[in-house]
């Protein structure tokens, strides 16, 4: 096991090199700069243990695939415990680079490239554990056009890789051996730009063309956002539409007032650069504010750092139909404390009043909480499951 | 435009760093060397434009979107060859990571990342021009179980690259240029393993956990198998069913047998490294042969270089049932000068015999001329359609 070296501390390893060998301005445009050292994309790895779940702080590796389960009829406690320490058992050695117990394709289980899974526990898991659950499904919205195939579940798994077919195999392992326990809701396939076509940390573009995350917490930002004091954390799923067709008759403006920041760098329609704090102040020539009062931004602006949320979206792009209409949008997912208090009111606002609702459509969702991580030997859920 | 300077030759930037920077043993056992040059997976690129095509001779970038069309009724040459112009037009600025004319999300645009788009004329595009068509549909071979939604098609774009978004987008300006000429017969949408996970060349694992693409041609075994002397080539693509579930209940030497070669190394049954030559004479202990008669290796062998085929095949993984049982397997595309006198004899003989059969089920199946590539100002088909 010579591999346990790579695996110390909660490190990325690899990316140090990556970084120093790309980094990209908000226009994307390329400044190349010498790499430092050994590139090491299939191997770095996300240590699995701790007091807190991975998959949550980490940037966002490359490919994910978001797994709902509805639990079987009869489950218990005793089942339930007995199915949390199988995956995390498989969890923590395939995120290691080392197969499954059991592992039917062992030869796919050895490049985890920053591999993470990440449990979560729908109100239903609660329920049929016999206790309270720290989430609850979410009002509707006016918005929702929600369909049942996109939305709920009673365990989730967040399985993020650098690599495609690391993901793929990840899941059939996990969806393997949960079999038993409970049957496939939903399945939901994403990906940000690959490894190495831009520097960590950089803001991914989504299917719109917006630079997406620009103001999303970061570094200290995120523990008083993200983190509860047992190492817990709730997620949402929203799975949005974009609705392509009718964005693309937009002029570049009118997008850019939707959103309220620059399409191309980023900014926000009161500033020049994509960090740019934007100030809601400001106002245009004519007297009007340079950050439209029902943009997005505007709209879903946060400033309390303890009700902010992590958003930590993937893109998806399904098949297009006959017409070449496109199947395409975001699989939001967001981390913070509490969803009560941080996801909904933000999502009330938006709901209530924002232009990009024209262009995006929620069309799926879903609410778990991550319960913290654990030590090795132990497995996630022990605190509500033991 | 000063991206331009990038882009001279037909060579592809920024793979050398990649190169250097990893290396992989046949047993995927990372053998990290100091990057030497500017990582540049994203504004890495691929020329359009020369006597062949891009997109088939070169080491295959991680994302792939197979888009066939259905051509327009009341289609003629004239309505073909405004169309190629228009789509070789996209091509040539995209895979150079300038945006199309007209692109709606130009900011989607400018990362390349390998980009290849080429173009396949079916059967129905030829009897459409009323030109006699180098390709035939193929013979229907009993292990066939053909899906219409995977089958067929007129006219094929190719969009290979090394990010998924761009893959995304390209595939989006694509499809919304030839909507007025063609309707989305079928997308399919493959991986292979992500940049800077293994070296180029390395051979790629599928979803069955093979290594893939060994005995592939490579250097100038490529010429005399897949480019005809005018520059032209044909595809057949077959979507090729993993039956996953069954293949996961046999030992790695059941599976290694089905093969002719081993599951971890890639060796052949008679030797100890990838590339070593099979060697069909070769008896083990008991006198039987060490190569299987009926391995798919085995039966696929061919000797004469000017019959082999170049696989480059794309992975797939849509999702699952409810059963948790996977929905994967892998796009089988193969390239080659004569598809009747290559492919087709393969084939056959895979299909009266090959242990693999088993755990592969052909369910799409399309033949494509693959025309000459252009010079600058040219358009792709124009020697058919001008
Ligand atoms: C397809 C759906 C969506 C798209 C395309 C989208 C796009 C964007 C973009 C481009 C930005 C500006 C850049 C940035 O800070 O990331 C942004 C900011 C933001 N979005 Fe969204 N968004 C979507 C859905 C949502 C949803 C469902 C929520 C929560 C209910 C949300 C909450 C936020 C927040 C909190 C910000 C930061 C605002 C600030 O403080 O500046 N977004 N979004
Ligand atoms: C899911 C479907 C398939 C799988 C999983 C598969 C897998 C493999 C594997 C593992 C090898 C050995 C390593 C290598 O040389 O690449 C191989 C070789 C080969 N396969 Fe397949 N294959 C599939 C379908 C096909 C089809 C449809 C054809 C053509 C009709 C084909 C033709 C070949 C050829 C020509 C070789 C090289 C044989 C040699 O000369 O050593 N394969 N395949």
């Amino acid at each position: 096991m010579s591999r346990r070296g790579l695996l110390a501390g909660g490190a990325v390893a690899g990316l140090g090199a990556v970084a120093a060998a790309v980094a990209l301005s908000g226009e994307d445009t390329p400044v190349p700069v010498a790499a430092t050292g050994p590139l090491d994309t299939g191997t770095a790895t996300v240590a699995f243990h701790g007091t807190r779940q991975a998959g949550v702080a980490q940037d966002p590796p490359a490919h994910a695939a978001f797994v709902a389960f509805t639990l079987a009829a009869g489950s218990d406690k005793r089942t339930l415990s007995r199915m949390m320490r199988l995956l995390s058992d498989d969890a923590a050695r395939l995120t290691r680079g080392v197969p499954a117990l059991g592992d039917t394709d062992a030869t796919l289980a050895v490049l985890p490239a920053r591999l993470t899974v990440t449990f979560g526990f729908g109100p239903g898991l609660y329920r049929v554990a016999g206790v309270p659950s720290p989430v609850a499904d979410l009002p509707k919205f006016s918005i929702d056009r929600l369909e049942r195939r996109w939305s709920g579940g009673d365990l989730l798994l967040q399985i993020c890789a650098d690599d495609p077919l690391t993901v793929a195999h990840t899941q059939r392992m996990l969806i393997k051996d949960a079999r038993p326990f409970a049957a496939v809701r939903w399945v939901q396939q994403g990906f940000r730009r690959s490894p190495g076509v831009q520097a960590p940390e950089h803001t991914q573009r989504n299917v719109l063309g917006q630079l997406d995350g620009t103001a999303n917490p970061r570094g200290t930002e995120i523990d008083p956002a993200v983190w509860n004091t047992d190492g817990s954390t709730q997620l949402v799923i929203r799975r949005m539409r974009a609705e392509i067709e009718k964005w693309d008759l937009l002029a570049v403006a009118d997008k850019e007032n939707a959103t309220g920041r620059r399409l191309e760098s980023g900014a926000p329609l009161s500033g020049t650069n994509e960090r740019d704090e934007p100030d809601f102040g400001a106002l245009d020539d004519t007297g009007l504010p340079k950050m439209p009062d029902f943009s997005h931004v505007t709209r879903a602006r946060v400033t309390d750092p303890g009700l902010k949320i992590l958003r930590r979206p993937y893109n998806y792009d399904g098949v297009p139909n006959a017409l070449g209409h496109p199947d395409a949008g975001l699989i939001f997912a967001a981390y913070q404390r509490d969803i009560a208090r941080q996801f909904v009111p933000i999502q009330q606002r938006l709901a209530d009043k924002d232009l990009l609702n024209e262009w995006i459509t929620p069309i799926g969702s879903a609410v778990f909480a991550i319960p913290p991580g654990c030590a090795e030997g132990g497995w996630i859920g022990e605190q509500v499951l033991a």
